[in-house]
Formats: structure tokens, C-alpha cells, sequence
């Protein structure tokens, strides 16, 4: 079990519900993303979507990340303002309407690369950098998306050579194929088959794109779960990205205990209600409501081993305890280790920095809500 | 089913995922329930956590609103800061820490209503109101909360007289007392359960206090779905706050089609993914994660009433479609009717207002993110 990230003095400052991260901690999990990686002379391209904050990002990049993994065009911009010169957009974008200028602008100011899966967005990526043919694109390479089992965005291994075929008819350079194996975050099981999956499809989508006559550099796989069971043989690039804090399902997924999760809500309990357990003043909006089929409810509440959040509504976290356990009293501060940490964050302007337990910093969470 | 906010030309310049709202539907919308509960004899007071927004809060008002609901000190700081001068914090708040000073602050510039379900909330309020017992306390009432069956927040009615004497004795006043029958989200014979348990609770409730020798004069019940069936009796006011956009669950609970919700989610067709569906540029951090027992999966799609959006990712809502049924055409924009609104809102910075199927406007989501 984890433990509070503030020292008394500094808990009983705290304005709740806040979201409060661990800087040493932080920094352990970078720099032991970093080695693993290193280790396995695999690229890291930590995925900014989880923290979505400049100083995170420089972080990163300060212990050898090759560049940034985004979702969105506006996560990029945010980066590229502050002077990330590499950005993978790992994403199908369609960059039509405001999006064409957008992405255009984009590619002028950094090395960008842009996820697509289909002709449509290959098409509109091509018209939105200038091209349509040959010369005048602007620097912005395609990496085909390829689906190893996740069904959700990519095409499947076989076809990604034809696809890439056609973005270089279009006078797009591609720079190689990527994936998500998200079908690891089923549950532990799934997590080492999701891997294999990962390897085996995008070695494929690789081979096909050889068949095409058409020798790309990148072969990208990305999930927390997966990095490191998926950084061999032809893989030439790992993007996760909830491995900078960690979180209940990551815990769970991993089979670790709670102990060096990097982030925690501390939030207040407001009410006993008229059951057993106790209500606090963190609910969906800033506890999101992801759960996952191998965990109960809605996160963990340190130093109650006990106690389950079974109901989020927008501000109350309902917590449910045995009858027999000891509850916290009315407008004590505890501590949640979410379910999913990505949404956390996409709720709150700012983290609250913590050092040796003492609050040393505000950060912004400064790509938050940056949606498209 | 509902139809799109824009026209062809204004979605054509539209940038995804977007939060729209069409004006018309909104100010019908607070028209018709405005009517209803003037009808009633009953006092409107809309939830303003639902929009957090300056400008749907002014026109609540001027539609004869007697003032606002909110959640969190936060929301109220913001309403009062554009000059509302009525406003309920429906919440058992602990005015300790930082809340202490907010809250004192707040009740000097308007006239505020306060929820309070046990001993040690009372007790700070009246230590963060400067009381303690008879004079000198600033100009806020507590709120009785009460639990009818939500089983979240609130005392069992028959106790309330009893805890609001406690209110008295630490110099607070007393304006009554209040209750939130949230236990009528889970279906549509619970909507009607719970707001009988309302006005049957918050009965009992307000004789508890008659018989601790104190007549207050609010009673106070809220939530969309009960708000028309609890306001009746001693019911003296209602506090919805969903009913201003409606949503996917607001329209199945009260068995009404989809057709005058007033807000959709604008998103992009990115891919068609490997199976017989496609894949939207609106996830989990636009639509939430809402989820209801009696809907399957995560919006409607308007237009496409064979599809369901069986998963959301952070950026991804992942649709599924019968083989059988033609899917949009990949780029092409689809709106949404999520499942819960409030979530919603609260992702996002703007809304995109529309009338008459042009864009003639965007407000800010002025309270987005005040959590505490």
C-alpha cells in the first residue's frame, strides 16, 4: 500500500480535492523507463497525453527520450511552443477544415510525424502539407497504423504496404508502422499476449511495406502494460505513457504492490452518510470514472485497505467499508490512487508538486483539454 | 432522434471534438421548466455545476430563477464574481483549511445557503463564519441535508431537527432543509419512487425541525428527473440542473425521444477501423465515461440509430454497426447525444453556440475544473 505524499503540515494547507504528484518518484520512473529502454536498445518516445505538461516533458526528454508521442494536433502545438522539435502524433488524423492549416503550420516548426490508416486521411494529409504529387510536401512523415489486435484504429499487418505505397504516391515520406497494443489492459494474461501481438503484427506490417519496395526506419509499439515486454526483435520504439505516475490498474496489470505510484488525489472526507463507509469531495470529476473488469470500484483509498469507492457521481466519491472497520473521521484528508490516471489529470489545472512531503511547486497541466 | 446543430457549411469549418449547443432548445428548455414550477407554486433554483457558464446562468435567472445551485466553493466564487447575489452550495461542505477563508469571503458579498449533514461541519462553518456561538457570525445559512434513499450524502430525516438545533446552538441559522433524489437515475419506475421519497422525506424531515423548535421555511429538492414529480406538498423549491441541455439518460428516464436535446458533441469519423464500424475523434476525455444500466454503451449517434458506441478511449469512441448498415464515410462529422452532460461540459473550455444552424457564438465553460 502506498503512502500519503505530503507531511501533516502540509496536508492540513491543502485545498481538496487536489491532485498531488511525487517529484522523487516521478523521476524514479523515468529514469527506470529510460534504462530499461536503454537496456534494450529501444528508442522511448514517452506518450505526453498522460501528463500533458511541459516540465514533465523536459524531464523526459532530459533523460533520453528521442522526442514526444502526442494524440492530438493541439497536445502538439502546446509542445512545439515550447520548443520539442520532435512530436509523433501516434493518431489517425483527418486534417481537414481548421485541422489542415493547423497540422500545416505544425510541420514548419518541428520534425512531425502523423499516424493514418486509411486513403482518406492520406489524402487529406497530403492536400493539408501542400502536396498532392511530388514536391512542395512539407516536412511531415506519414507512420502507417496497424491494428495487432486491438480493434480499434490501424489496418491490419498485411495491408499496411499498400497503404504506405499510396502516401508515397502522394508524395508523403513514411516513416515506418506503429501500433497500440490496448487489448494488454484486459488483464495480466492479456498483457503478455497483447505484447507478443504487438511484435508479431507490426513485424509484419514491416515486411509488407518491404514488399512494397518501400524500406522505413520505424517501428513503433506503445502502452505502459507492453513497453518493456515488447522492446525486441524488430522493434525500434516504445511510447509509453502512464508509466511517468503510475496508477491502481498499472499496478494491477504489473502485479505490483501500490508502493511507488507517483500521483495520488488527496480529498476530503465530507460526510459519514448513513451506512458504514464515508463520503469525500472527490467524485468523477477529478477521480474520472474508468473502472476495469479486475478491479472493484473506483480507486484506493491508502491506509484502508478495506474500503472500496463503489459510486463516483460528479462530487462525491462513495466510499463503501465493512461495518467492523475504522473510518475516518469527518474532514479528514485521504489519499485515492485512481483507476486510470490519464483523465485525472485532464480534469485539473494543475498539478501540486510534493518533495520529502512538502508541497514545492504548482505545475500546469498546460495541454489540458486540447482535445483536437 | 435527434438532428444536427449545424448546417453543412458551419460543420464544414468546424474543428472536432466540440461541445455545441443549439440556443433555441437551451432558452425552451428553461422556459418550459420555469413554467412548470411557477405552476407548482414551487421556486426554481437550476444547478449551475451542470453548465457552469456566466452567460446560461443570466438567462436561468432572467427566466425567474430566484438564484443558483452550485457544488463547490469554486462554482460559487465564479457566480459571484459576475454579481449573482443568491447562492446554495447543495453540499455538506467542510470549511476547514483554505476553505475557511474562501467560504467567510463568499457569504460577505452574497446571501448564502450552505449544506451541513453532521456535527464536525457545522462546527466549521460557524468557526470559518467567525461564530462560535451567538453573535458576529456572517450572513450564511445552513442547510439541512437529508438522505431519502440516495444512500450518498444527508441524515435520516428524523434526525435532522436535532442536528439543526446543534446549527443554532453554534450561532448558524437555519433556512431549512434539503435532499437530492439521485436514486431515481436508476430507472424509470425509481424516478418516480424517488420523488415520493422527496417530498415524503423532506416532510418528515421539516417536522423534525418544527419539533426542535425551529420553522425554517426551505424545502428543497433537486434533480432533473424527480424535479416535475416532487414538486408538490412542502416542497418549496426545486434545484435540477441537467434539464437545461437534457441528455441520453435525461430522455430515456422521462421516456421521451431524443429530439429537443440541446447539446451534441461535434466529432470526426477517423477511421473505419478492421470491422464493420468506425471510429470517432470523441473518447472518454469528451464524452466521459458515464455509463447507465439501462443504455448500452456511451451516446447515441445521431442519424445512425443501429449504431452503439461500445468503448471510449481517451481520444477514441469506438462505434460498433451491424455489417449490414452503411457507416459514415471516414472525415465525415457525426453528432453525439452523450449519455450524462454535466461530465461533459466540464471537459471542455467552450461551447460552440449555435441558432439556427449557424455558429454565432462561443461562451467559455466559466467554472470548469472548480472542484474544491
Amino acid at each position: 500500500m502506498t503512502r500519503a505524499l505530503l507531511d501533516a503540515a502540509s496536508t492540513a494547507g491543502l485545498d481538496t480535492p487536489a491532485v498531488v504528484v511525487d517529484l522523487d518518484r516521478v523521476d524514479a520512473r523515468i529514469a527506470a523507463m529510460a534504462a530499461v529502454m536503454r537496456e534494450h536498445g529501444v528508442a522511448l518516445r514517452p506518450h505526453a497525453k498522460t501528463h500533458k505538461s511541459l516540465e514533465f516533458a523536459r524531464r523526459q526528454l532530459a533523460a533520453g527520450a528521442v522526442g514526444l508521442t502526442v494524440a492530438t494536433i493541439g497536445e502538439a502545438e502546446v509542445f512545439a511552443d515550447d520548443g520539442v522539435r520532435d512530436l509523433f502524433i501516434a493518431y489517425p488524423v483527418i486534417a481537414a477544415g481548421p485541422k489542415a492549416g493547423r497540422l500545416r503550420r505544425l510541420a514548419e516548426r518541428c520534425t512531425l510525424s502523423v499516424g493514418a490508416d486509411s486513403v482518406v486521411g492520406l489524402e487529406a494529409l497530403a492536400a493539408a502539407l501542400g502536396g498532392g504529387g511530388g514536391a512542395g510536401v512539407a516536412a511531415a512523415s506519414v507512420v502507417i497504423e496497424v491494428d495487432v489486435g486491438g480493434a480499434r484504429t490501424g489496418v491490419p499487418p498485411s495491408v499496411a504496404g499498400a497503404l504506405a505505397r499510396r502516401a508515397v504516391d502522394l508524395g508523403l515520406p513514411v516513416r515506418g508502422v506503429f501500433t497500440h497494443g490496448g487489448h494488454g489492459y484486459v488483464g495480466r494474461a492479456e498483457r503478455l499476449s497483447a505484447a507478443e501481438d504487438e511484435v508479431t503484427g507490426l513485424t509484419a506490417a514491416a515486411e509488407s511495406l518491404r514488399g512494397a519496395g518501400i524500406d522505413a526506419p520505424l517501428v513503433s509499439a506503445g502502452s505502459t502494460p507492453t513497453a518493456e515486454l515488447s522492446a525486441h526483435g524488430s522493434i525500434t520504439e516504445e511510447r509509453p505513457g502512464t508509466y511517468i505516475f503510475g496508477d491502481r490498474q498499472q499496478a494491477f496489470l504489473a502485479g505490483h504492490a501500490l508502493d511507488d505510484t507517483a500521483l495520488l488525489v488527496a480529498s476530503s472526507v465530507v460526510s459519514h452518510g448513513s451506512g458504514s463507509g464515508f463520503v469525500v469531495d472527490a467524485g468523477a470529476k477529478i477521480l474520472a470514472n474508468d473502472v476495469a473488469p479486475y478491479l472493484p470500484g473506483h480507486g484506493t483509498v491508502v491506509g484502508y485497505p478495506d474500503a472500496v469507492i463503489t459510486r463516483v457521481n460528479d462530487h462525491h466519491g462513495i466510499v463503501g467499508m465493512p461495518a467492523t472497520s475504522a473510518r475516518p473521521a469527518i474532514g479528514a484528508i485521504v489519499w485515492i490512487a485512481p483507476n486510470h490516471v490519464c483523465p485525472v489529470v485532464n480534469l485539473v489545472d494543475e498539478y501540486v508538486v510534493a518533495l520529502d512531503g512538502r508541497i514545492v511547486d504548482r505545475w500546469p497541466v498546460d495541454a489540458r483539454g486540447r482535445n483536437g
